[in-house]
């Protein structure tokens, strides 16, 4: 049966990094029939809002979503709810993508690009599952109120509510158990369990869905350590599974330690595997629309598409492989470029891969 | 008139290095009067809680109070409000110490003992200032509980409350433009405003603070990306000022990018100057009573007491100076031991910093 690929290209160099990493989903003749839609601000350019009805539809139909990035300076003065970011968390919470998957590799040709020495990350491997559609980001009450009592009353208060209920908790502690049986056997729990009650119940639960998996070997860490042990010895972790919040800290702390995030990927999956792809970085206005992006994190997403929404291991491992070919070919774009490499722009990176491919 | 200064030594490593900073207060024959009692673990032991009253007036009653570490794993499997961290969360919040100096500096001598590369952190020299009496730490209403409805009824459900109120950002705003007057005039908010309503009225407020400071430049981040930047170029700060959730994993991370937090000391004031210095690592307990411990982070710490509380910024600077004399002279502790330079113990660095300050 063909499969549904929504195509969702986003602000600043969302468009040209899609479009490459679709030039190669296209390349393997694959039964597929892909459909591009808007997003983020280009969406409440054309629609008044960052998520239309439409786009929502493309995307719930849709096995995949392949997405671009969204975000430019010139929508901060918005409401938050026209604000493009909306989007990607309207778009995570209709169709429940609770399991955020973020790799964190270092590919040995750009060992250079980190800020860390190369002893401390070289072969880095570790992979961050960030639970997506809980936490402190949905959680309600929210708002801001006036104070009735209390040491600050009559002042007006921010506030956010974080919870995390039982069956939330429970799978995605499956999904990072279940990763880490495939990997190294290693699962670190993050939380904050000395100072937060549902950081304690994260942890009771994590210990309870443990005993299914006998093989995994299971540590907790809190946040603020693990912050640390990323910055010192990030290798000594195989698989971090952690609530929203802590998650999108931890992920994006980990992705820079590799200097390359041009070429970090991320899934994002609902209990069905359906799944959005997206690039770790963002949309980047700055060099938007000049060719000059790295297209392999999209192009990589795409890999994590074939292999998680698509069920086809083989194709993913295919375009990985490619990747990796052009890295040692020594083409580089301007964001991971040095002496004695070739320098090449997001369309030539994009016929590289293509090349490689075939 | 004298000054009392409150001496907790707590945990693990936390005697024998409070008694290093001790030695030192002591040596510069200052009006003082230092009494000791015990916190964390060792006050569990002896009576029962982790911060008993006897311990709580002494605080409370001190100008300033000395505090070494608390912790121990053999204290994780009580109720949590009798483990050894409940007396930090205690003091801050019956002394309301709500501004939290976290120093991030790479001492040329140490430079690479980092993880990083040397031209991301030769130099590094930023202050993290983290609110601590408010945010998710303190907030109201927090426990497990039923659902009564909703996707997730009938389960139980772990829950926090993140809040600010206006009065609270202000004044730890004020702290951070302050500082950030006396420095390079830079300060960099950090939030996770695009997400959290608490955040939005942090970033109001903030703006609205800012307007009484014209000589300083203010920016705004959202935790995610400065979770990255410190890793890519921690040098482009110079004060961070943020809640007290983020606050903990940043300053964390800061600290870590240095490589020896062993040399990182802390204040935590509250409006009247009064305030706990305390090194930012922790207790250490596997190498508790073995002679090995630094004690430089916890005599910084004194140095900080003496600037902030004692308002005695001379004897500050002697302190200091003595310690940059001893790295000078190539001593070092195991934590920050290289080839070359001459490994001591805990108590023969106090003795040299000692030596040094005559
Ligand atoms: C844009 C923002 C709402 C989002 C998040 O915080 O989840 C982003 O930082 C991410 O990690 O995908
Ligand atoms: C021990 C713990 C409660 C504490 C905190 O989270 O504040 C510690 O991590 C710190 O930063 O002082």
């Amino acid at each position: 049966m063909t499969k549904k690929i929504a195509i969702l290209p986003g602000d600043g160099i969302g468009p040209e990094i899609t479009e490459q990493a679709a030039r190669v989903l296209q390349a393997l003749k694959l039964d597929i029939d892909m459909t591009t839609a808007p997003v983020g601000g280009a969406a409440y350019e054309q629609h008044g809002h960052p998520l239309p009805d439409s786009t929502l539809e493309l995307a719930k139909n849709a096995d995949a979503i392949l997405f671009g990035a969204v975000g430019d300076w010139k929508y901060d003065s918005l409401p938050r709810e026209l604000r493009p970011e909306q989007a990607i968390l309207g778009l995570r919470k209709a169709l429940g993508l609770f399991a955020n998957l973020r790799p964190a590799i270092l590919y040995p040709q750009l060992a250079n690009a980190s800020s860390l020495k190369p002893e401390i990350v070289a072969g880095l491997d570790i992979l961050i599952i960030r639970e997506l559609t809980g936490d402190i980001y949905f959680g309600q009450p929210r708002g801001v109120r006036e104070l009735p009592d209390g040491p600050f009353k009559g002042e007006r208060q921010g506030f956010d509510t974080m919870h995390y209920a039982e069956s939330e908790i429970r799978r995605i502690a499956h999904v990072g158990f279940q990763a880490a049986a495939k990997r190294q056997g290693r699962l670190c729990s993050v939380d904050k369990a000395n100072v937060l009650e549902t950081s304690q119940f994260w942890r009771d639960i994590v210990i309870d869905v443990a005993r299914e998996y006998p093989e995994v070997e299971l540590s907790h860490m809190y946040v603020d350590n693990a912050a640390m042990q990323l910055v010192r010895a990030p290798k000594a972790f195989d698989v971090i599974v952690t609530g929203n919040l802590f998650g999108d800290i931890l992920s994006d702390e980990a992705a820079m330690l590799t200097g390359s995030i041009g070429m970090l990927p991320s899934a994002s999956l609902n209990a069905s595997n359906q799944g959005l792809y997206e690039p770790s970085h963002g949309s980047a206005p700055d060099i938007a629309g000049q060719n000059i992006a790295n297209p392999l994190a999209t192009i990589l997403s795409a890999a994590m598409l074939l292999r998680y929404s698509l069920n086809l291991p083989d194709e993913a491992d295919r375009v990985e492989r490619a990747v990796q070919k052009v890295l040692e070919q020594g083409l580089r774009t301007a964001d991971i470029h040095e002496e004695g490499t070739r320098k090449v722009g997001t369309r030539e990176m994009g016929d590289a891969v293509l090349q490689a491919l075939a």
